[in-house]
């Protein structure tokens, strides 16, 4: 028996929580500066203990039709076609993290997409999630961006599962990917919550029972599109954990996995549901079970 | 030509707005002061200028599974059996508006249900709404609340067409109907969206480009169930646009159907959604066509 034992890990109440950082960082026209900034941002997150860093929607670049395609990385070519990636791939190697890699503008034969690559603590690329639902909007004096201009949509939802080594309850668990305008689809957080798993996007928290972390630019009046700001953990009652300004800013806060499973057995929502009246039809999961 | 013309009501322009007045009312265990007090709102509330008005979930009797059956009228029957709704038809004749009798206990031969009558401004009983979502919450040392240990789900989505003069582009619409607990499940929204709405009930305004009006009940920290307050009316883009306190409270605020049409164009969510992804089913819908 106590040769069993040997074999696991050093006996440790095994732990539901880690804490996840999200940089909110300012963007410029020198995409290298934007790259080593954001490096030492990933860097300061986990140097405070984030197991789980996330970085803004198109940190490499500035956010307009016009810079995409002189941006644009080679992500599946990598190294010197991809020096935003290779980045993101090294630190998470060296620092031994998780990175939620916002997105860049990526280039894929003669097309480009907004794509978020996620990478686990071995520096593995696991996930590719190109923006399903591009942001065309036109309210005339106000806003009018039609990234499908330069963008084509992504055709997948994604979920990512992280390192969860048996021994260890949550590593970072399970991530459901959105950029910016997906997360206005609100199918998009019931498929990911129908799979179970946490959220690194806006606003469904509470409906679902989820963690939704966002995570903005920080605000810079001179651009093209002046982002908000305001990066922001919301726990799965709708409440918000932690948010910040407009400013440049690092947040660091605290996931916990039980805190999840209470919320979901106090208020079972998922078992209240009435098939019998609606139901939502996840229609790529329908067609690889058929 | 001209007598065509004499057919026509009073020429003007056709108005895309009206009021609508949410009667936070509080409610004792003396059932005839509660019918008393709500007639009382009601009459101010359309005196302020409110073509709809709203009522709270259960204002008739005190929110617990003992009142339930003490308190429960039997609406079909009506008249003496009732006197909860015959008191919100008479006063939506004699005033000319619309009442969204918030909810009673309905009593359905040895069934109970949480009910919502619609009255319109004949007096004429348009729909009733039976709870889909019953109350059944189960947080130690906080909440605990099973509503379906006394009563039965209702088993359909409810839509009122209000009366639509030709002449008047918009009375006071197409009202979805939900109570309470309903709001939590998404799903309702979306159907109630989809068939283009307007719905009197929490949350997904802005996700769902509608306007949502919710009505409490006034707070009483003596009461079994603490009721929050706080009605509110929010626009179709998550936008409050009016809201109160604990007290009790008669709000009046405008509805602009014109606004909801614009939000809509601004920002084509619909359109925009991915059908190829997912789709949400309303299955009676279907089978009603099938």
């Amino acid at each position: 028996m106590d040769h069993q034992h040997s074999l696991m890990p050093p006996a440790a109440i095994p732990s539901t929580t880690f804490k996840i950082g999200l940089c909110q960082l300012s963007v410029t026209a020198d995409k290298e500066r934007n790259i080593a900034h954001a490096r030492k941002a990933i860097e300061e997150a986990a140097a405070k203990g984030a197991k789980l860093v996330m970085l803004p929607e198109i940190w490499n670049s500035p956010y307009s039709n016009d810079s995409f395609p002189v941006y644009a990385e080679d992500i599946d070519v990598g190294g010197e076609a991809s020096p935003s990636t290779a980045m993101l791939s090294e630190v998470a190697r060296l620092l031994k993290i998780t990175i939620v890699g916002g997105s860049i503008p990526e280039r894929s034969g003669d097309r480009l997409y907004n794509t978020c690559c996620v990478f686990d603590s071995d520096g593995k690329l696991k996930a590719k999630h190109r923006k399903i639902h591009l942001f065309d909007i036109d309210i005339p004096g106000k806003i009018t961006f039609i990234e499908s201009k330069t963008l084509t949509a992504g055709e997948n939802p994604t979920i990512v599962d992280t390192d969860n080594h048996w021994w260890v309850l949550a590593e970072v668990g399970r991530i459901g990917i959105g950029i910016c305008y997906d997360i206005r689809f609100q199918e998009l957080a019931m498929i990911y919550a129908a799979r179970g798993l946490f959220l690194p996007s806006l606003d469904q928290a509470a409906d679902n029972q989820l963690y939704v972390a966002t995570c903005s630019p920080a605000r810079d009046v001179a651009a093209g599109y002046v982002a908000w700001g305001h990066s922001t953990l919301v726990g799965p009652f709708g409440e918000v954990l932690a948010t910040t300004e407009h400013e440049q800013d690092i947040i660091i806060a605290e996931i916990d996995y039980s805190l999840l499973e209470l919320r979901r057995t106090n208020l079972p929502l998922t078992k209240q549901r009435r098939g019998d009246l609606y139901q939502l039809v996840d229609v790529q999961r329908m067609k690889s079970e058929s």
